[in-house]
């Protein structure tokens, strides 16, 4: 990859899609589980939205985060079931008719064939937007699916892991962004100045303060991301300094 | 409250502002909080948003969120630092200015009068949008915030927590949302044809299939929601008759 194409930012936008999630029923994983894999890729989480199994909320989430995004992730609602609509709603979304992929439909024949054979619910996961390619799904047969820069990935969040990592390293990515954290027994309301005034100096770099209540004591992770390892250093050593100048121990790696 | 209010549906928007969460870094805990307190409550929560800490992308989502929605709320970015900067962006969405609200600074004034006292980036903690009401802070001093049908709530889970615990019952909703969860040892694709027929003959229910597995063995949970609780048993009565029309062992409550 040149230096041109790492010095642009990707994005992706991720669109959570289960009324299980918006109960409250099920916490979901997959919103971490996927930034941090896409950090690694050398994208950059833009925007999740989460919303129920209801088409039309699903198009217009697509719609929004694809447009403005590099990629699109989906989670949820590839099954089986009369609540998995997500297959249908990207496909309205796109425009595009739904259609049954031969390949899905003989790896799900093969899945089930010491499982009671295919019938009409199982052969539901081999249905795909035209055009699609799937995502292999080493764990429960029904594949993931491909559609240009669109995933469609399962609710399950260990089924995810699987798609995800069939994926890594096959999406252009820009500079990883790279992060280092320094943790301090420290009120971050003591330091906000230092803060704001470190991060100011550091052109590309941006400090997240992440405050913590622990054995009766606050404290605070300082997190520096940049693209550049070097601004980062930089970054760090201000902070460590301006730290140590009020006198405050801190903890490379975080507390 | 009457029945005709009951039979009203109120909803909820929900916008999760953070870095920390968009890169993986924080896993979130207050989607499944804040959507477990409000199904309590007679809300049901719509739809969730995670944006960065940048201000258009937090008025984006307040005022898309917001206009759909009888409340709105918010978690994260109200706290001492550079990159809290929840406040101004809903005030800006809601063209209002910001303003130190005189209790908020009494309260931290006393929170913070053993601590090293107020500074500037404490006296943060106490702007607001003009208008607004404090939700009290039983946590850390820092209050939370309510603007009308706006609800700007802490980051930190155990914070928001208590924050919700002050607003309990306060808010005006319709009947809870009831449900009932049966578990069986079942492929949900073997009983697909089950839950939708089931489904469609209950008016007002809706049915969730969450499949899982575990010692070596798929099943499913089968949630089975409505506002009314006479219609919620007819339909657990109709898919337990239809499981064990299959053949299938099923078990109140979940497995």
């Amino acid at each position: 990859m040149s230096t041109a194409a790492n010095s642009r930012v990707y994005t992706a936008g991720l669109v959570v899609i289960g009324d299980e999630i918006l109960s409250g029923r099920t916490h979901d994983k997959n919103i971490a589980q996927v930034a941090t894999w896409l950090q690694v890729q050398g994208i950059r989480l833009d925007e999740v939205r989460v919303v129920a199994d209801v088409e039309e909320r699903i198009v217009e989430a697509v719609n929004s985060l694809r447009e403005r995004n590099d990629y699109l992730f989906t989670t949820g609602g590839i099954g089986p079931t009369h609540d998995d609509i997500t297959v249908d709603a990207v496909a309205s979304a796109l425009g595009v008719s739904v259609i049954v992929h031969p390949d899905a439909r003989a790896i799900l024949e093969r899945y089930y064939a010491d499982k009671g054979g295919i019938n009409d619910a199982r052969l539901r996961m081999a249905r795909v937007p035209d055009g699609a390619e799937l995502i292999p799904n080493r764990m429960s047969g029904a594949p993931g699916i491909r559609l240009g820069n669109i995933f469609l990935m399962a609710g399950v969040p260990h089924i995810t892991a699987g798609m995800l990592d069939a994926l890594t390293g096959t999406l252009e990515g820009g500079a990883p962004l790279l992060s280092e954290t320094i943790g301090c027994w420290v009120a971050e309301s003591e330091v906000a100045d230092l803060l704001r005034e470190t991060e100011k100096a550091h052109d590309g770099c941006q400090i997240g303060s992440y405050p913590f209540f622990r054995e009766g004591k606050v404290g605070a992770n300082f997190v520096i991301r940049s693209t550049d390892a070097a601004a980062i250093t930089s970054c760090v050593d201000t902070l460590c300094e301006g730290l140590g100048a009020r006198g405050r121990d801190f903890t490379p790696g975080g507390i």
